[in-house]
């Protein structure tokens, strides 16, 4: 099938040649040029304006939007001026559902398709393939059907669930049209926050890990350090990256993020090129908000999202209030940060 | 009744002033003989030694020790060395309830009696009384109840409760007897440890309104960072320290750490003389061991204790495995700390 | 000065109750007849229709809304319709606050004023006066002075918080004008959320006492049950009830909410009248949806509302997953509810 | 190598099939005498009693423990009455790592060598491998390393962890020597806390999932419930055991506990066979334990934990509390929870 692409960064660049290489050919574009004169390849055809790209795809026209969550919603509504009726815009990127709500509700009546697909794959998808959360119609997604599987990992890129016969289903591929518009999103933003859960519970456990050697450490003695009763139970040094190689093989929590996270520890095992100010970005924010109004505990989910909160320093006020509260009813003077 | 008291502290002297205000006499001795000085009064007795100590107090002796609860243990051995049959110790210090348990063993044989009292009331407890949480055999405890029932606030410092009629019980004038050696103690832990939860969810709710503002303040436009959607739904600025005050009267929250916070906020209400780093003192980690070996849930005060951990820096090795994680995955390079 | 109360119900009628024995005039409406024929008294004046009720207020009007959440907004629109230029509308219920945003600019073309009041007190506000959180225009507010004032608790109703000097302010007679339009609601949210922890914390800390006697217990032994190690440290019999009390008097945890509990607990100290079903009202939710809005850590709070979702059955699919995990992984089979 | 096997349960008998498909020896016991009939096969050497087992190996002599975590204590002191200098016993149990740093002092001065390994990979270790986290002695690991190579699921069950290069390190083939008595356990510790938090990331993300169509259900309307604000983004059905499968392909949260997961929905997407009570097995607990006693933040591991103890009916006390201070402050009476 022929398809254009819009937005040609690592996720967008990748996924024209994923695609490319299996058969389809892509237009692409970019508003910076010099990404679009980067990206060759037979099958990939360059345009060099909107309208110049428009004019470049057959209809009914495909096309794939990747570009910053900042600006999806100027380029969908910039491509809707230009699109026919049985146009469909897919929207690739890491959209809020509610947003895909809206843009299905306006463009229904042009007759253009609009398609939410949450794509997962990060960095290595070129590669491993990227696995595909869709939202929309029925038929339109139905008709997309080769894009989406050529995008997809694949069924051999896992052994088969045990249980499942017969002719691979498109969740077997590592693709799947989870509902209406909306729903592609929905399941990559619960996946996301599932996501945030799994990297703060290795985090935490090797941190745990970490200061298994606080008994062997000379700790302050002052009225506000609370003493360790039993430093004789912790004097253990673990190497911390060979923990997380063993763990890779046949363990029950053997995992693409744990093999990760040995990679990044494999090279420098305290991370010390990190401050350790982590970034969040939506999807964790939005899975919470979803259980708050659902009903449906996430706590968590939701610890993990607030620890990056903390790491952002977004806990300080808050900090300072203890420590007023302290020192108010049981005149503690505060430690500096500087002391511990 | 005479009563001994070793460890001359704020806490010690002012327990000291208060029963000597209401009719005690105390012997009173400090391995700092300045604190033993600094305290004079009608019926205030100094000891310049522990045989000094033990010589002007008349048998049965009663021992409150009011030191620090490292060398509580210490104090009681050194103690019972020089008691009789029939003279009580009474730990009045923060002691984890194990210990109680273990040193009302160890004096049995010898006769001597063992009491455990937690106390609270911080540095209003000379005007307030202190609320006392008692541990120890019937016997020994009933023959005590005037020292108790002239520390503790009194019937009067709050209204009676609906439903209670009649003579006014202990713990109606603010002490009670909780049961055999330890558990005076064990109520104290978790007393203090739903302290913590307490001053966190004020520290939180202040936070949160602290950052009503968000919507007003121009926010770094990067990949890293999730954009507010809704600006014009935080464009707030809220007085706190007039909150806490207006809180204080009326509402569902009152108490009296919150009288504690509106006086800190009061003459310095962005709290810059502190940095955050806010301490623990054992009861809050003894609550959550507590809550562990039972099989209760503890979320809340967990979530407290755990916030003071990450304000004394300990989640730093986690985060930085997150970020590394972030790296590792989707290319996110880290925002450094300084630049948030 | 004159009022209009919509909305008898106890709180409606306390508030005009409070309100006349203080000078001041009321015009009541329910939708309920029988409410508005029930809450008679001199300077109380009823009113048997909308019209009615807008005819019997002198302009300019003032209309205090005291109508359940679901249909505040109707009121208002309804009220609005028949209101003048310079009338004024408090909403006195627990609206969301941005309800009051959007409410404030619907019906400043038409020159009412919009005031949102965030109301504290509870069944006990008659007697104790509740404590208001305001928000609206300036000059608006300051004409409406005398009536928050009078329902207000009042200045002598706490201890004066030390610092504070001279004439006492506002937010010492127990109301606050918090900012504009929905900043009282904002700022009763969060005292909402607070109230939240402040449960949870007092809850979860009783819970772990009225478990001491765990090492008492007969427990079950079989490979799906965590034998207890030390049972020897968990043989406490703790009298909750006597707890909650003795805790009122000099303790740092004693509070309002604490006084409450003590009285519940009073009477019956297992509580075997409730199942443990715990609501949840709205402002818990939208103190977690803020804090997650805006970036801030809110770990206590958030337990605390999830705990209540958890109590509302809501996790129940999550905890069928995770047997089904564990059978997977390890051939366990789930112990039933019913074996616990 | 010859070892001998006590505990023929699964795990035991698993390992001991596992040992001589590899060309090791075995001598087994186990105190069913059906369990040790049932065990044959080339290299199987059985034992009719202790003394039997004994006798059977030669020295110096391996013996493996893998029996109940209830009864390792009292099998391994009557093993040692039995053995002799230079041999060596390993618990390959669940232990808690404090009772392997007492075992192994406890040996010491009989000659007699202790090493605890952690054993991770459920009922699918047989075919798949087991990950070994193993503590003890330098130069008696050493000895071992046929026995754990064997066991470990081998360099070629993952690929390579890019910046390792070279002979592959133990750790490669999934086994690891990680310090001395105790530190094979202490790491399974984390493991399985690590495995709480995981698996509580899904459950949580899949229940938010499910609910994803509570704006499609009739909620009940009272002032007891909150109402949903937006119904009609929460209209999704969602298809859980194929979400769970599209996520094993090519996702950023792939892993094994996903794989388990979308097996067990694959045949029973609604798990009514499952009432939720999920078991907890100590590991959780003393990872919990052990950051309390570090300092170290665990917000995600210790919210995962107490999830399961509120699923085995353990908040029940905090809920009737929550309610009855509701009814208290409010008047609200409590929902039943058969109403909900």
């Amino acid at each position: 099938m022929q398809l254009g692409m819009i937005g040609l960064g690592r996720m967008g660049a990748n996924l024209v040649r994923r695609l490319t290489n299996n058969g389809h050919s892509c237009v692409v574009y970019d508003v910076n040029a010099a990404a679009v004169n980067a990206l060759t390849g037979q099958d990939i055809q360059h345009a060099d304006s909107l309208d110049d790209f428009i004019a470049k795809l057959s209809r009914p026209r495909v096309v794939w939007v990747m570009v910053p969550a900042g600006v999806t919603g100027k380029t969908v509504s910039d491509l809707a001026a230009l699109l026919s009726v049985d146009d469909t815009i897919i929207d690739g990127g890491n959209s809020y559902y509610r947003d895909d709500q809206v843009r299905a509700k306006t463009l229904k009546p042009h007759g253009i398709h609009y398609v939410d697909c949450g794509t997962s794959g990060g960095v290595f998808g070129l590669e491993r393939g990227y696995c595909l959360m869709i939202g929309g119609e029925d038929g339109v997604i139905d008709r997309l059907d080769p894009i989406f599987r050529s995008i997809a990992p694949g069924v051999a890129s896992a052994p088969r669930t045990a249980g499942r016969e017969g002719e691979p289903a498109a969740e077997e591929h590592g693709y799947l049209h989870c509902g209406p518009a909306g729903a592609g999103h929905f399941v990559k933003m619960i996946h996301n926050g599932i996501e945030y859960g799994l990297m703060a519970a290795y985090a935490e456990g090797l941190n745990i890990l970490k200061h298994a050697d606080v008994g062997l450490r000379s700790r302050t003695q002052d009225a506000e350090t609370t003493p360790l009763r039993e430093p004789e139970a912790y004097q253990y040094h673990i190497d911390i990256a060979k923990v997380t190689e063993v763990w890779r093989r046949g363990s029950v929590i053997s995992s693409w993020l744990l093999d990760l996270t040995a990679a990044a520890l494999a090279g420098d095992s305290e991370l010390e090129q990190f401050s350790g100010h982590v970034s969040d970005s939506g999807e964790g924010r939005w899975t919470t908000l979803a259980a708050v109004d659902e009903g449906v505990p996430a706590p968590v989910i939701s610890a993990a999202l607030f620890g990056r909160f903390e790491s952002q320093g977004e806990a300080d006020y808050a900090d300072r209030i203890l420590s007023a509260m302290r020192k108010q009813f049981g005149g503690h003077d505060e430690k500096q940060k500087s002391d511990s």
